[in-house]
C-alpha cells in the first residue's frame, strides 16, 4: 500500500485535534513496535491518538479515501506482531480513549479500548464487582488489545476468556462508520454473531471503540498449591489428572529455566533444582474447597511430586502468581525471545512438552516452558543470543517445528497471544486453505480496500 | 426461487442411496413446519435426509449448481419459523445423522447434529461428564438445532449458552465444500472466530455436519427455592435482588395463567392464587449451598414472597423444573400461541414485565408469561382463538409491541430462539439498517448464491 502524499497527510493533521496526529518520526517510534519486537518493523506515516469515536471515524474515513493502511495499537504488549508498524500507514492508538461506566445493578461496564485491563479491574472492584479475565500482563495492556486478541489469563481455565465477557461493541468499520453490535444483555441470539467476529479478529475488521463487559460477584479468597516434581512428564501428567475431575481457579506451569530466570529476578526461594513446578488454586468455599485442595494436593502426590505446599493464604498464594506473571519479563533478560503461545486439548499436553524438548535438544536451543496448563496452552520462550546468526537461525527453526508439533497433536498455534505478523506463516497450516479462503471472503466484505492492519493474521 | 425441474429433482434422487431422498408430499408433508407453525409454510420439492457429511455436500453441491433453496432441519421443534418449508425449496433433514464419540480424558463428545439434546446429556453422564445446556425441549430437540439457534435453557444463568461449549465444528458451505473450523481444545485465537460465526446462523450459511463439545465435570445436586408471589412486580424484584449477589443455577419465572395452565396439564397442586412463581436452584455445595439458599429465601421474602419452600430433595426440585418445561405444551392447549422470545439486561426485567402487562391490558389479549428470568430471558406467549379473527388481529399488534417494548428497553428481540421467519421484520429495528448491512455482506460472501435458508433472519 503506498504511503499517502504530503498533502494528504496535511489534510489528516487539519482534520483533527492540534496533537492528536504525530508526524514526527522521533516521536512515533515508540509506535513502530509490540513487544514482540520485530526487527523489520516498518516506519509510520503518522500516529493518531485518537479521543473518540468520532476522532476514529475520521481518521477511517481519511484511510479509505486515501488507501493509506491503519494499524490499530492499544498498549503495544501484543506477543506476535499484531501491532508492528506497516511503513506509510498510520498506527491509530486507543490510548487516550479511557473513559469508563459501571452499571452496577444491571452488573456490567461500558468501557474505552484505551484503558488498561487492571483500570478495569479497579474500577468494577470499587464496585463490588469482579471482572474475571487476568492476562499476565494486566498491569500493561489495554481492555481493546485484550478483545482484539481474545486475551487470555490465569483464571480463564475456570471462567473463559475475553470473548466470554464481551456483550456488546461499538466498532469503526474501515469506511469510518460506527456500529453497535450485541448490547447489554446475557442473552441475545438476534442476527449473525458480529460482537463475537469481531473479538479476537486482530485489527483486521475494525476498531473497537468502546465494549460492554460483563461482570461477576467477587471471587471468594483463593487457596494455593504449590508442587515441586523431578521430571517434566510427572506434572503434566498431574495436570490431566487435576482437570480430569475438577475445575480448578488456576492451574499454571513453570519448567525449570524459568524458575531459574524468576528466581533471579525476584528472589522469593523457589526451588531451583525441580524441573517443573505446578501453581493451583481453587476460588471454593468451604467444603468444596477442603475437597478441592485435596484432591489437587493428591494428585501432585500421586504423580511424583517431590514437595507440595498448601495455603489457605491469599498473600503467599499472590506471590506464586506474581512468580508466574514475571516470568515473561524475568526471561527477557536472558536473551533474545521468541514467543510462542502453542496449545492442545489438555489430554495432549504431556505430549506436547515432551516435544517441545526433544525439539530443544536437537535444535541445541533453550526453550522455556511457562504454560496455562489447566487448558492446555503452553508458552515455550526460545531464548537465544541474537549476536550469534547460527544460534538465531536454529532458534528460528524450533519456533516453526514447535507450531508443526502444536498442528500434529490436532492443537493451535495460538491459544491467546493471537497470529500477528509472527505467526501469519503458519495459519494456512492449521486452518488449512478452504478456511483461510472463506476468512478471506469475510475479511473482504468487511475490508473491501484491504487496509485494516495489512499483513496481520491473513 | 424457481422449483428445480423433475429432471433436475431425478438427478438428485439418483446422486443419493435409495431412501435418502423423499418427494411424496404425503411424506414430506411433515416437514413443512416447525413448532411454530406457520399456515403460509411452503411446500418443498424434496426432504433430503442426510445420512453422512458426503451427502449432504451431495446435495448442497446440487442446490447450487441448480439454485435451489434449502432450508436445515433439525428436529423442527423451533420456535420462530427457521425451518419452515420454502415452496419449491429443498429440506435438508439431519435426523439420521445421529454418531457421538466421547473423549473421556479430552472432556469433548464428538456429536453429528441429529442427536437429541438428551441423548447427547445421556451418553456423555454416561462417562461421568456433563453437556450443560439445556433447552426446556431438551428431549425432542437436535444438538444441530442447538446450535444453529445458539440454544439457551434453564442452567445457563449460570453456566451459559450453546456457544460456550462448542469448540469445533464441521460445516458444509452453499457450494458443498466440507469445513474443518475450530478444534478440540479450550483455547485457540488462530484467525478470525469462524465457529462463533455459524454458531446461531440460524441454517443461512451452511449446515453443521458435526460438532464437538465442551464437557464439564457433573453438577452436584441441586437445592431448590420456590417462592410465590401476590405481585410480578415483586417477584421481579427479588430476580433483580438475587442476581446482583449470587450465581444460581436456575432462576425461572412463571406467572399465574402458566401456572394455572401447567397446573391443568400435571395437576401437582401448585398455588393457582400466585400472581408469579419463581424456581431457583443451587448447585453449589456444602456451607456455600447453604449461603445460597439462605440468600434466595430471604430474597424473596424482603420482596414479600407470600410463600417460600426450600428443599434439599432433588427430586422434588426436579418436579418444579418439569413444571417449568411444561410450561409451553401446557399452553399451546389452551389456544394458538405467538410465541415471543424478547430479552433485557436483568435490571431492566420489572420494566419488561410490568410493559408486557400493559400490552396485554391494552389489546385485550391474554399474554402468558414464562421467563428464564435470572439473564433476563422472558417468553411472552400470546394465547388466542384463531377463529376469532378480531382477537387473531389484536395479538399479532400486541407480538409486535412486545417486541417494540424489548428494543425500547436496549433489549433483544430474541434471547434463544432465533429470528426465523417470525421475527425477521422486527430485526432492522433492533439492529439498525448498518448492522443489517454488514450481515448481509457477510451472507453474500459465504451463500453468494442466497440459497441457503432464504427469507430466514436476513
Ligand atoms: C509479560 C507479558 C505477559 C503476557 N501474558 C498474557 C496472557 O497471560 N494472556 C494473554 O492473552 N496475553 C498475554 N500477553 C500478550 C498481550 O498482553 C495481550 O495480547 C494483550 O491483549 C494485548 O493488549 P495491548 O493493548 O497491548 O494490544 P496491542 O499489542 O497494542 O495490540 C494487539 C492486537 O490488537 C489490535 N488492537 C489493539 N487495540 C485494538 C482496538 N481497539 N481495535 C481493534 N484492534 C485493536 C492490534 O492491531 C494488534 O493486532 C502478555 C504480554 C506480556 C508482555
Ligand atoms: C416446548 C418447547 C420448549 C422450548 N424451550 C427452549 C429453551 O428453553 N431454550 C431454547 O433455546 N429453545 C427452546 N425451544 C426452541 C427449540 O427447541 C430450539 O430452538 C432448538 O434449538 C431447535 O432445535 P431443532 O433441532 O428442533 O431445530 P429446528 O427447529 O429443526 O431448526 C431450528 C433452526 O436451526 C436450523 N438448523 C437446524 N439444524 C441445523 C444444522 N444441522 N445446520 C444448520 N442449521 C440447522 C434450521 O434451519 C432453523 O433455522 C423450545 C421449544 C419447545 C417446543
Amino acid at each position: 500500500m503506498p504511503a499517502p502524499t504530503p498533502s494528504a497527510l496535511d489534510e489528516l493533521v487539519a482534520s483533527l485535534p492540534e496533537g492528536v496526529v504525530i508526524t514526527d518520526p522521533v516521536r512515533t517510534d515508540k509506535y513502530r513496535f509490540d513487544r514482540a519486537a520485530d526487527p523489520d518493523a516498518g516506519t509510520p506515516a503518522a500516529v493518531v491518538r485518537a479521543e473518540s469515536t468520532g476522532q476514529v471515524q475520521t481518521a477511517l474515513r481519511w484511510a479509505s479515501e486515501h488507501r493509506v493502511a491503519v494499524v490499530p495499537r492499544g498498549a503495544g504488549t501484543g506477543l506476535s506482531g499484531g501491532s508492528t508498524a506497516v511503513s506509510g500507514g498510520i498506527v491509530l492508538s486507543t490510548e487516550r480513549m479511557r473513559d469508563i461506566r459501571v452499571d452496577r445493578p444491571g452488573r456490567v461496564a461500558v468501557v474505552q479500548p484505551g484503558l488498561l485491563n487492571a483500570e478495569v479491574k479497579q474500577a468494577v472492584a470499587e464496585c463490588g464487582l469482579w471482572y474475571p479475565p487476568d492476562p499476565s500482563s494486566f498491569e500493561i495492556c489495554s481492555i481493546g488489545g485484550n478483545i482484539a486478541t481474545n486475551a487470555g489469563g490465569l483464571c480463564c481455565v475456570k471462567y473463559g476468556v475475553t470473548t466470554d465477557y464481551v456483550l456488546a461493541l461499538e466498532v469503526v468499520l474501515p469506511d469510518g462508520r460506527a456500529l453497535r453490535l450485541g448490547g447489554a444483555r446475557l442473552k441475545d441470539c438476534a442476527g449473525l454473531s458480529l460482537t463475537k467476529l469481531f473479538v479476537g479478529s486482530e485489527g483486521t475488521l475494525g476498531i473497537v471503540t468502546e465494549a460492554t463487559l460483563r461482570l461477576m460477584p467477587p471471587q471468594s479468597p483463593p487457596r494455593t498449591v504449590v508442587a515441586g516434581f523431578a521430571d517434566t512428564r510427572a506434572a503434566t501428567g498431574a495436570v490431566v489428572a487435576i482437570t480430569a475431575g475438577l475445575r480448578p481457579s488456576m492451574l499454571e506451569y513453570l519448567d525449570r529455566t524459568t524458575v531459574n530466570a524468576v528466581e533471579d529476578h525476584l528472589r522469593m526461594g523457589l526451588d531451583r533444582s525441580a524441573a517443573a513446578l505446578l501453581v493451583a488454586q481453587t476460588d471454593a468455599e468451604g467444603s468444596t474447597a477442603d475437597r478441592e485442595l485435596a484432591a489437587i494436593v493428591e494428585a501432585c502426590q500421586r504423580h511424583g511430586a517431590t514437595e507440595v505446599l498448601a495455603t489457605d493464604d491469599p498473600a503467599e498464594g499472590e506471590a506464586f502468581t506474581v512468580a508466574r506473571r514475571q516470568a515473561i519479563p524475568a526471561l527477557e533478560k536472558k536473551g533474545k525471545l521468541l514467543l510462542e503461545d502453542v496449545g492442545v486439548g489438555v489430554a495432549a499436553l504431556p505430549a506436547l512438552v515432551a516435544g517441545i524438548e526433544q525439539i530443544a535438544a536437537a535444535r541445541e536451543v533453550t526453550i522455556a516452558l511457562i504454560a496455562h496448563a489447566g487448558d492446555g496452552n503452553t508458552h515455550p520462550l526460545i531464548v537465544f543470543d541474537p549476536a550469534d546468526s547460527e544460534a538465531t537461525a536454529r532458534a528460528g527453526l524450533a519456533f516453526g517445528e514447535v507450531m508443526d508439533l502444536a498442528i500434529a497433536l490436532d492443537g493451535t498455534i495460538t491459544g491467546e497471544h493471537g497470529v500477528g505478523r509472527l505467526k501469519q506463516p503458519w495459519l494456512a497450516t492449521q486452518l488449512g486453505e478452504d478456511v483461510i479462503d472463506l476468512s478471506r471472503r469475510i475479511k473482504a466484505a468487511i475490508d473491501p480496500l484491504g487496509i485494516m492492519n495489512p499483513g496481520a493474521v491473513l
